[in-house]
């Protein structure tokens, strides 16, 4: 079973005391976006038509939500491997209870195989240091020190696109160039350059800042390929 | 100027035609949580209270959103550097117009002293093609093929994240281990194994377990240090 799958399969999350539906509507569409499907609530606020209708196409993960009425219930019954907390109020080093991993801290530490549940906790108050002292390990997502607090489902989306982000898209072609692809283009320009009556110093830097600009651009191997043809015309062109 | 102070002055958010009020505030209290400051609307909806409601602390910034009718007339009259378009719909290497970038690679691409603005568009439909072939760049998420899109303002918290992922946490007293103390932390455990009657091979491999355990961990010095202090006053005491 590939990767994705192992995860998208064993990691639970678990949603304590949502006080709004809205919320837990805006989490299930951010978990199926990502392909996470086991979604469990922790004493939760009604849920109305409000969880379902902002869940769009993720309505079943909403129905099919188990339900506990408290955090220790759920651990008993579920038993899983790691428990991860998440929290917009860090702590120092002192308060080693809400020590802050990173987002792609925890996606590095997370074991496929493991069943990883992610805490995320009450609109208001964020979860307790009770809570965050049962997990075995905190994330945090850095953020600008005038306005930390995120809305819960934006932390959620953030930390899920971290586990995930490896994936591929689902587009035909769009493997990078490759660095002899680079070269080859670099190659064309030079020729080119060559062509031209300028001093060789000047011909030196001109071929520096070509090799940086193209460098810099991230591009996929037919957008290099289209580049070289064109320059391969124009070189053609020069010669005639 | 920092590099963070400079991006959240240069960055432009765009939402081009929101359709409701309420993501108008999701999405300037996402950009509050990373610094951002500069929102830009084009040919909104009505705001109403709803807007002011779900931005929270970021209420002044969708007080001071500058809003233009058309995205011409808004290219027009800021001139931004960079136009850096976003798509829950990316193409294969045949739409030139709409090959994606993850968003780690615009964060590596962002100039911080250029004045870049990134382009959210329509809950509905998104942005046009046309609009994406305004841009010089096009980032797409990579989500799962099953349910590719997401809410605007949950891939704008994205995206803003990553933008500004590499800041550091609020709090004091949390820089890694370094690699001198993780060593010491593996010297006091070996000498602790010494100490106990096992055959040689198997003190080996100990060693080695405990060395990849405690590697994987990321940790702080000061949790380094009480794990160090503790391993010390278990060998005094086995020497007793």
């Amino acid at each position: 079973m590939e990767v994705y799958e192992l995860l998208s399969r064993n990691i639970g999350v678990v949603f304590v005391e949502p006080e709004t539906p809205g919320n837990v509507g805006f989490l299930a569409r951010a978990m199926k976006n990502f392909g996470l499907q086991n979604l469990i609530l922790i004493n939760p606020c009604s849920l109305e038509d409000e969880a379902y209708y902002q869940a769009m196409h993720a309505r079943d993960l909403v129905e099919d939500a188990i339900i506990y009425q408290t955090l220790d219930e759920m651990i008993e019954n579920l038993e899983p491997d790691f428990l991860v907390g998440t929290t917009g109020v860090p702590g120092g080093s002192y308060n080693v209870d809400r020590i802050p991993l990173r987002p792609s801290q925890l996606a590095s530490a997370i074991n496929p195989s493991s069943r990883t549940f992610i805490l995320f906790g009450r609109e208001g108050d964020g979860l307790s240091n009770r809570e965050l002292g049962l997990c075995d390990m905190v994330v945090s997502i850095p953020t600008d020190r005038e306005y930390p607090i995120m809305n819960i489902t934006h932390a959620a989306a953030i930390i899920f696109y971290e586990i995930f982000k490896k994936r591929d898209f689902d587009c035909e072609g769009l493997e990078d160039a490759s660095g002899v692809e680079k070269k080859l283009l670099v190659d064309e320009m030079d020729e080119i350059l060559s062509l031209i009556d300028i001093p060789p110093h000047k011909e030196r830097v001109a071929s520096r800042v070509f090799r940086n600009v193209t460098g810099r651009a991230f591009r996929t191997a037919r957008e290099d390929h289209t580049l070289k043809g064109v320059l391969r015309r124009i070189k053609n062109r020069m010669k005639e």
